[in-house]
């Protein structure tokens, strides 16, 4: 995320665009969004990494995030997904296996009853809010069967490789309390990701900078409306000198029973 | 509003729909956004109440807001209109009434001037912005014709279920100075229906309650743009602690000649 | 930008649109988004100027955005384009270029790489980012073959009629943290158009205006999130007292060689 400026490409949700698109800037990568079918295979091109997120899914979002997913594997640019709502009615959960099945994912990040919906155990999730389920097995579970980096996110984070599970504890209470925070971390994974790989450490680290972040930003923040804007200041100030996050990142490794 | 946190399936427009998803979670519900005709059914099922409106209008979306109205309908979870722009052309007055006679709304919010319209008065509506008009016959004429809570926003809100109209004084001009306030007083009024009615009482308190949250938020800003996550910051310290309303709703009962 | 506000018509992307509303309501005009081929004849016919920002391009847009652009035309309403990411793909060259044959243009703005790829120079557009080009030499020619009034935004503006060729120095380093301060320039310029003429002067006036705001907020931001609703307070207040800007506007015309 230094002096050369990754380009990432999303196809996300028009609820928290804005937000995702300035994480990424703020993270020191270059955003664009672009989703016609005619030029998402040009676009993702000149990508370093393409973020898909299924927030306000429809059929022709969903042709467009295949065929920019089809093209990154060809090209060899890694792709994080955000399956968003998976599990809260068949057509989410139907797309998100859809988009598996045909498109080959570097990393995915969603909160815990997303991710047990596509490593398909039992979830609730109601709306595009997880309500509950076990987050640790449920990203060792989805990151064996995809082959993937996989984490949910939630007041902990948690993320596997299908090997290990760790958990990520940086972060703070407003991030729930503002609409999309778990895209912009999808955001930060994909910034990370481009520098080269989507590995357990990576994500990892993504996460738990975002979370730092968080910390950083609450206390100027008088609730969620001022929080929001805080948080991209941190980002920003995070990104610029890596320096302040020594010694902050609260990663560590997770026993599974 | 209180631990229970309500679904709010809102379909709507995406100038603001960032504001209006804030507002939601703020407000202590918990916001999905979801258009897809495939899945519109099946989200609306989770939902305590439906927000529809028609801000940035087109085709495909209304048949998700007819389709998820009638759903509504069937199960009984209560809906609210905002008629964005109704009056302004032909196409969107239009497509209000259409909803109108095909969904049964429990609570309608708009300008004075798209009140007028949907109530078949005259009124000058130019863009998505009200020009003049009596709000007060307004909201009277529309509630008794379609049967439903029928409130106007502006300077002063007035609500009518057709037999009374009350006035609604809290607010602050501020409100008026950033895009979508209104759009979030819809928002504001779904989640106060999710409890359980779409009251005259109900809709009166929602909207002094967002008035109230413009109040707070108004000493704390420099201008709109810093206005307007201080209200989010104001919406959800009462959402959290409704004991500092107490005393400050100012709902009038108004006579209408 | 006095007591009569004016309606601006925009067609413009779903990343940067509540910042493009609020900068048009800030700035003293009022905004409305309306896309729907359906309607958007009629809301042109009450606009004092039409936005079009190619920013989130699909094929029903480019039909709505030909049909809103033949009718101004047909009105006379000024139209403003802001040709995003013209150069990234060729599906946005071709688009840019199909507008600009069809539609009349009283004024473009964009990044210096879009407005080269326009005036068919050689440029290098990554995703939606400029990178490098004689922005001097690409507004004069474009101007030139195109025939209204070009701006090419940056760390320095330049603006030119085909004949001469200005810089506009006023602006700050925040603005190109955040994403949309190019698209909020472009509804800048769309309102100071609106009161008549998009000349030389009146484009490079709005774009001083513009980064005096960036000016003015900057000293009260801690970062690029911070610095976006500071922005919007410099808007309004310069808007509501021009005299602030006595003085300020750094307008210069340019030698081109």
């Amino acid at each position: 995320m230094a002096s050369e400026r990754p380009l990432i490409h999303h196809l996300t949700n028009y609820v928290t665009v804005n937000l995702v698109a300035n994480t990424t800037l703020c993270a020191g990568a270059l955003p664009v969004m672009a989703h016609a079918a005619d030029e998402v295979e040009e676009m993702v091109a000149h990508a370093s990494a393409l973020a898909i997120n299924m927030g306000t899914l429809d059929p022709p979002w969903i042709e467009a995030m295949l065929k920019a997913g089809k093209e990154a594997n060809r090209l060899g640019v890694p792709i994080v997904l955000d399956p968003v709502g998976a599990g809260a009615t068949p057509f989410r959960t139907n797309m998100a296996r859809r988009l598996l099945s045909e498109v080959e994912f570097s990393a995915i990040c969603g909160n815990a009853g997303e991710i047990a919906t596509i490593a398909g155990l039992e979830a609730e999730v109601r709306g595009v809010e997880s309500i509950g389920g076990d987050a640790r097995t449920a990203v060792m579970e989805a990151a064996k069967s995809i082959g993937a980096t996989v984490a949910a996110t939630g007041p902990t984070d948690f993320v596997s490789d299908g090997e290990r599970v760790v958990a990520v504890e940086n972060g703070h209470p407003l991030m729930g309390g503002i609409v999309g925070s778990g895209c912009a971390s999808t955001a930060a994974i994909a910034c990370f990701a481009a520098a080269g790989d989507a590995s357990l450490e990576t994500v990892s680290e993504a996460l738990a900078f975002f979370g730092c972040a968080g910390e950083d930003a609450a206390p100027h923040s008088d609730g969620p409306g001022t929080f929001e804007p805080r948080l991209l200041d941190a980002v920003a100030t995070l990104a610029a000198e890596p320096g302040l996050l020594e010694g902050r990142l609260r990663i560590s490794e997770v026993e599974i029973g």
